[in-house]
């Protein structure tokens, strides 16, 4: 391993720096959800705000100098990171402008507008919302928290990576994590790595927007184009720091289709009792596809969010059966 | 106080013995659920079986002498502590008798039969259930364990308010659990009293079975008769030992309606991201529509099961809205 952007000292500090703010998710023992194979599921969705972007979103806004801070923190969502930024701002007493396409879902709109930030519309397309991004900042002077390619928010996702071990006991045998931009698995894979370098680390991606996994065995970063999945938390392009934490610290990329991930989130939320989005259980159904590559390993599993609205999940949309 | 049937002593012997089998559920905090007050969610519906009734069944199977485990445990459910009684049985490796009405939903007869026990249907009447129960141990010789009127199960039960103080820091100002059987709140009663004499207990209550409220009331135990609640895990009559222990070790009981339950149950679904059955959401709808009552206070709240076919659930089984 070659000496990266981000240590493990930095995502200690930054543990230290969210921890009034997040929460210590729980690290749930599961051993009859997959036969053979001892779970233990990290509950990222049952962290304020229902993802565990509200982790990078504080580090990130509880960084800046008090002078920066006075001016606000800024972002482009569709998503989680928005509301996460909302009220990591609040937090921290300083504003909070969030740039949302006008077709965003009204329960999105809802929380981050309930977290007090303030937003701008824009028409869904990249381009306007880069545009409309770069225009808030002229105007306010705010500082952008990029979702994944902001170092102080890969090092805030890794905090995950630090509890896992701090609750696991024993060390895991493998730590499997969803991958979109990367923020998240690159900051798990340092902070997993730097302590427990026997541990094996995983990516799980969706199929249908499959470039960590295809950049990951050509050794190119290869963008997403027209991705196709269910897990619309993780149709993004992986990051390029993001890409260069995921070469050197993470062992592995798998993927799975979206019949297994929703299989996987109606398990999670009949049998767990876990409500989590598709997104959230990509690295779940990635284990449940291939019970036999986890035979006999205690495996952590990230589940990484809950902000579904359970009206579109196929199964419950049809009403009572 | 007076000298109690299940002292705290047994309930601390119920969670060494249980611990191997059961779940030390999260105790979360919500500040954001109900205003001005700081919530600590006990999540038992994250408990094995899906309830807490996992507890009282495992400290009741594990305190036969080998003998009597030899020849089985027996009950009659239609709900919760039948699976949980199957899932002791088969940790003891002993057999378990489940009596079943013939009408019980297929999710609750797959969940028994999947730990491994002999189910018996019959009519669904109290009356075939005893004699049907009757003659299986008549013929079996098995050990009835009753679902809240067995005492090694209020102990087990118990063990939840032993976890609470345990899990809590600073001692909450008040703790509330539902009522049906009351076995989880004369045992959490005798746990919490017994170790924190200044912290207030309450029952919740559906509106549609409230002879615990009236019980407690009027001093006289009053049985339930024709229950009408969407809360279907406590339709039962307050048990004997039960009431001894809430008349002397609860502060209060409360009841709240249909609708009040149901808007409870969406809230934990939607924004705590817990699946929580409506009769496991009772205690928090009880905060939830009298907050005056509870602000500025440090208020635990048991979330006793999640056992839920969400497409009942009126607001999903509209389908996409």
């Amino acid at each position: 391993m070659s000496p990266s952007v981000v240590s493990l000292a930095e995502i200690e500090d930054a543990a230290r720096r969210i921890a009034p703010f997040v929460r210590r998710t729980p690290l749930l023992t599961a051993r009859d959800l997959v036969p053979g194979c001892e779970l233990l599921l990290k509950c990222e969705n049952l962290q304020v705000t229902g993802a565990f972007k509200a982790r990078g979103a504080h580090n990130a806004t509880f960084r800046l100098d008090a002078d920066q801070a006075a001016r606000g923190v800024a972002t482009h969502s569709s998503g989680n990171h928005g509301a996460a930024l909302a009220l990591a701002a609040r937090n921290r007493g300083v504003p909070a402008h969030v740039v949302m396409p006008s077709n965003a879902p009204d329960v999105k709109k809802d929380a981050v507008a309930a977290y007090g930030a303030e937003i701008t519309f824009c028409e869904p397309t990249l381009a306007a919302r880069t545009e409309t991004l770069e225009r808030v900042v002229a105007l306010r002077g705010s500082h952008v928290v990029h979702p994944y390619e902001d170092l102080d928010v890969i090092r805030g996702q890794g905090t995950v990576g630090v509890e896992i071990l701090d609750q696991a006991g024993a060390t895991p045998d493998v730590v499997i994590a969803p991958v979109g931009g990367g923020g998240l698995l690159g900051g798990i894979g340092v902070a997993v790595k730097s302590r427990s370098p026997g541990c094996v680390v995983i990516g799980a991606e969706p199929a249908g927007a499959d470039d960590a996994f295809r950049s990951f065995r050509s050794g190119v970063l290869i963008p997403q184009e027209s991705p196709d999945t269910i897990a619309d938390g993780l149709l993004t392009s992986l990051g390029r720091p993001n890409f260069a934490l995921i070469e050197d610290r993470v062992d592995d990329i798998v993927t799975v289709d979206d019949d297994a991930i929703l299989a996987a989130t109606r398990q999670l939320i009949e049998r767990a009792k876990l409500v989590v989005e598709p997104s959230g259980a990509v690295a779940f159904a990635a284990v449940s596809a291939d019970p036999d590559r986890f035979a006999g390993r205690r495996v952590a599993v990230v589940l990484s969010g809950g902000n579904v609205d359970l009206r579109r999940l196929p199964w419950l949309a049809a009403g009572p059966g």
